[in-house]
């Protein structure tokens, strides 16, 4: 993850390492190979995450191109790539199976010889012994290393990644080298390699322009509202080279703000501030830091408690919560409370505010805060009931339809939503409705 | 969702149309525009959805390029592609606005003229006029066709779909036409276009091979040991033009079958006999089954109920199960006791047993799982207690140590794993092979 402090101590150290005045754009492109991506089996996140990555540390990424686990599609794209890039990046196809193939690929068309690494070897062996497990022999064939492949390390598996340089002259008619990284295909290995090993040795082998790129993450506004709220603001800093982007997610909107050039800092710091104004306590963070996180640290300062009662988000929102580590010290736990019965039972929802109002109503919903406030012994408590769909609707209340009450000490407050969503976004949604409230309660207290 | 019935119907129609005997296997790629998507700033979904629409209807796509918003990058795309391929799809870049490039780039690297196609402009003014709005000036260019291109209706926009022949010649040396496709950018016009105009287009140019693919999903093996298990037994399908493919997800491998040809559909079921025979009930479904899926659907048809508590996963396994519609009928809710506090209360686990014992603990989950059994009324109740980490491990339970108990009116068994990962993997892994022990608790009642 990449945190915005970094993000200002790399772009100062770019600055002043990158001469002054134009230089040629750099080439990057990204091959993600995969057989279960050619029959469509799989959705491929990694172009998302690595050129999301990429672009974020200045290189934007020019092509993109996925090909199956076959040794000659390997070999093709990668040498139609190497004409033209100074970077290449290939996913997938370094694992034990027979399927995995890139590692050899890529060594034959470099003409480099495999040989055994011993350190990658007992990293390997040392991953099947700590969890008590025999060493599978195919295994042992992840410790083959192209000659003078600088190795990445796989914290999460046995698979390691690979950099390579590939001389001036060998593919391309330029007098600079290419540069080639391999990285496994399971996003848990992939990614924190790229963050950890091969964006540092990507930095230090082809220094990218000043760049500073931000984004503002915001809750409770649509992404036209949001774009009617700062889009004219930000005409000026447009018109000098700011790049705007506006992103929508469920539940959310973010606002990215990218500039290249020397007074790279200073742009995006001026955008910040116009988004800022207008947009007020709408933004909750800025870059990767999520609602949860910022909910359980402010939990943590005030020594302060929460306990959640769910009904259609199903367990949605104490997930999101104990997503984040050291949560237990401030989440008491929650009710997912899917029945009229478990409500009664342990919220002490009344059997007649149920019968007269229906679970999904407000009664019910300040019930339900209550009940997990008093009954979690906790400081605050966010409750939800409403219909996930596609079923369960009435004219009346149509699916879609949600309750959100917030109880603290004091007092208890509930909110009307309509979500009209398929039933996972419906459950994102709301998820997301109810952590802001929950955010924004805590940070008045 | 491809359903299996949906596969064979396919298979058989085609293995009906397309004559016996070997032929050169068809080569199809896709090129997606879109300069969003070389920032990571959406993800691809283009990809996935066609390359299955595709390979279900018998053609493999090879390759997959993404660039950027330019014409002269889609332009040497294309023409890359057109060197080698019987079939290009391209998609999006049709629309009005300044960055729709594709129409216009794709014309002049053919050598076409654009002219105005009346009946498609009469449908751009019927859509506007129905709509009430006045008609945007940019919109008219939409009616802007290449010479002899086949227009390809949009029942949900304005920027029609393009079909078009390239002569044997004109970029790769047969004496086959290339054929190019060019769809609208978004999924909601692309999607019914393909289906209802592409498709039986591509079918009546380029009659495809028989072709079948299947995937068995497993839980309870690592990819390593799933292939041990299968490999060598699918050995003399793969001399015969099997394909087999792993791909391994938290908690769960799939495996994928496929076959090109006229033996397609019988060498596919050899396999699966083969597949499922080696892993036994490893095997928990074929193609885009879900776990949750499988144990709403058994219980509904049972008429049984489940009940859940969790500590360590944090209301995962929760939201997993209320991901499925309807699972209000057979799922009471969900203790997520993160808290002694709650474990004693909600669950009625005794103080001594956790004083004595310790939170994650068998006899603590075996509470648990009794407590969520008598307090949800349900026939089933699954537990689960662990240390999700990076803190709160120790010597005899380190992070990743999970207790996962199933309680049924007769009995409550436990086990122990150790799922040493990150936080949200930890809690990915243990919320599978929970609902793993519950699917197979389910099946066995």
């Amino acid at each position: 993850m990449l945190r915005s402090a970094d993000l200002h101590r790399v772009t100062r150290m770019r600055r002043a390492e990158v001469p002054a005045g134009p230089r040629k754009p750099m080439i990057v492109e990204l091959i993600n190979t995969g057989s279960e991506l050619m029959v469509g089996r799989v959705l491929n996140t990694h172009q998302q995450w690595l050129c999301r990555q990429l672009a974020d540390a200045g290189y934007c990424v020019s092509r993109q191109v996925a090909v199956p686990d076959a040794a000659e599609c390997i070999q093709v794209a990668l040498k139609e790539a190497l004409c033209r890039a100074d970077l290449v990046i290939v996913t997938g196809g370094l694992g034990p199976t027979s399927d995995d193939v890139t590692r050899d690929s890529v060594a034959r068309l470099l003409g480099l010889p495999l040989r055994e690494d011993p350190e990658l070897l007992r990293q390997i062996e040392l991953f099947f012994t700590e969890r008590g497990r025999p060493i599978p022999a195919a295994a042992r064939g992840e410790a083959m290393v192209p000659l003078n492949a600088v190795v990445l390390k796989n914290r999460n598996g046995t698979a390691a990644g690979l950099a390579l340089e590939v001389p001036a002259g060998r593919f391309r008619h330029t007098e600079k080298s290419s540069w080639l990284i391999l990285l496994p295909g399971p996003p848990r290995e992939l990614r924190p390699m790229f963050t950890e090993f091969a964006l540092p040795w990507i930095r230090e082998k082809l220094p990218s322009s000043a760049f500073v790129c931000r984004t503002f993450r915001t809750c409770g506004l649509g992404e036209s509202q949001v774009q009617a709220r700062v889009g004219h603001r930000l005409a000026d800093l447009v018109v000098k080279g700011l790049s705007v982007g506006y992103c929508a997610r469920p539940g959310e909107v973010d606002v990215r703000l990218a500039f290249t050039g020397a007074d790279a800092e200073k742009n995006v710091a001026e955008g910040e501030a116009l988004v800022r104004h207008a947009l007020g306590e709408h933004v909750y963070a800025a870059d990767d830091v999520a609602l949860e996180g910022l909910i359980v640290g402010r939990l943590t300062d005030l020594q302060k408690t929460v306990a959640i009662a769910e009904s259609c988000t199903g367990g949605c929102i104490s997930d999101r919560i104990t997503n984040v580590p050291g949560a237990s010290a401030v989440f008491r736990g929650a009710f997912i409370t899917y029945s009229n019965l478990l409500k009664e039972k342990c919220l002490g929802v009344k059997a007649e505010t149920l019968r007269v109002h229906g679970a999904v109503s407000e009664p019910v919903v300040r019930e339900m805060a209550a009940g997990a406030l008093g009954r979690g012994e906790s400081d605050f408590a966010i409750a939800v009931t409403g219909i996930a769909g596609p079923g369960g609707g009435t004219d009346e209340k149509p699916a879609g339809t949600v309750f959100i009450a917030l109880a603290t000490r004091s007092q208890v407050l509930a909110w009307r939503m309509i979500n009209p969503w398929d039933r996972r976004t419906f459950k994102e949604v709301t998820t997301q409705q109810a952590l802001n409230i929950l955010r924004l309660a805590i940070s008045a207290a």
